[in-house]
């Protein structure tokens, strides 16, 4: 298990050389949402600031307890396993993962101490100096022709292939569902689909034909939907009552 | 293959009644990154504006081709499938899923025809009614004591599935289909649902009773199997004939 007494507070998000608070806050609320809420800044250019409060849009305690470093190297001193967001390939010879492969290995590294994600400014991204204390990076693979990914909107994807991996492992139980939700039994399909059938009949749909490949049309139409308990009633009341207006037809 | 050249202009993103045109720039960014180009705005509040301008930082493009409609009804009327993407869990009954599997779910039904992905308002969502347009809704789970995404985050979230899918999977081309296999249309659907209401009361199934909550149940229904072309037809000529029945018997 990590040192954080919560797993989630062993990963630090690092933003580095942030030019716009907007971002900042913005970035803080894509955290939060994910359930992340360890925030470091390395050397931003205004913060704090109220337009990094305002884009929080609640996420204030994240941006309260960020932390403010120099360097890069300050800010990733306490961590264990260090993964950079960029833009493109860069000169840097390091394993490189897509989002939910980093994800899983963010999350296995969590197992022996801090890890840092660290992003770079909103133009340049992280220097190669910067780079060269990152275990690793993450390429996020936007479409080539348009690659300018926000930088809050790499933090919204980062986190949550985080968040993802991590309500993978924990697999909550599901909610037992009522009786009523339930889909029909082979059983009550067939008695529906009899019921169907001689509705049918009774409504002179066929008017001569043969019944039979109408009846397999509706079967896989029906089967498709897979009806539960209370489907099945409500249709067939319905079936019910066509035939009733049959009879009071007089047929 | 689909109706559209390109599989990723079988996907419309359709954001319903947006309040800061911000979000719709922002949106549209995210998007673009995604190779997503297709958006359509159902009453935005203040569409042209110089924030979605801004906020689109170079996928101009995209906010130039966006469609702008009245209800959501007519901005789907020309989709096969709708998904709806929801905060919480709402009292219509319908598939949810996950935004991975909603993005397989998107990618699958683009061989049929066009494809919606609906967000509602920031503050409140969809209405209730708009989520009855929809066949199935993706909720993604952020944490429950903060869960306010922004509403672009979303989109970028959903945007990223979207790509992930698409280059995890290795586009075989499909059969092309034939015009009757093809799912209804949703302005077809409506008009089913309009011509199962008109037969309910013809043969007097509700008995006094509201028909809203058995019309909702029996969209769903609908909804989810996913009546082609000649299902319908099926589908209308026994509501015809138990109209027919209704009539001799003198109602």
């Amino acid at each position: 298990m990590s040192e954080a007494e919560h797993p989630d507070e062993a990963i630090s998000i690092i933003l580095v050389g942030t030019s716009h608070p907007g971002n900042i806050g913005s970035a803080a609320r894509a955290m939060r949402t994910m359930g992340l809420t360890k925030l470091c800044l390395v050397a931003p250019e205004r913060f704090p600031h109220r337009e990094a409060s305002a884009m929080a849009a609640g996420a204030d305690d994240v941006l309260e307890q960020a932390r403010v470093f120099d360097t890069l190297q300050d800010a990733v001193a306490d961590c264990r396993w260090v993964m950079g967001c960029t833009a493109r390939r860069r000169s840097v010879v390091m394993d490189e993962f897509d989002p939910s492969a980093a994800a899983s290995r963010i999350w296995e590294a969590t197992a022996r101490g801090r890890v840092a994600l660290v992003f770079g400014r909103e133009r340049t991204g992280l220097t190669n100096e910067e780079l060269q204390l990152c275990h690793a990076s993450v390429h996020i693979p936007s479409v080539e022709d348009f690659s300018s990914l926000n930088l809050a909107a790499a933090v919204q994807v980062l986190a949550w292939e985080l968040r993802r991996a991590q309500l993978a492992c924990t697999s909550a139980p599901d909610t037992p569902m009522m009786v009523d939700d339930l889909p029909a039994t082979a059983a009550q399909m067939e008695s529906l689909f009899g019921h169907l059938a001689q509705m049918l009949e009774d409504i002179d749909f066929h008017k001569g034909r043969s019944p039979d490949r109408v009846m397999r049309r509706l079967r896989q139409l029906l089967l498709r939907a897979q009806p539960d308990q209370r489907e099945v009633r409500v249709l067939r009341g319905i079936f019910a009552d066509a035939q009733r207006m049959a009879r009071l037809a007089g047929r």
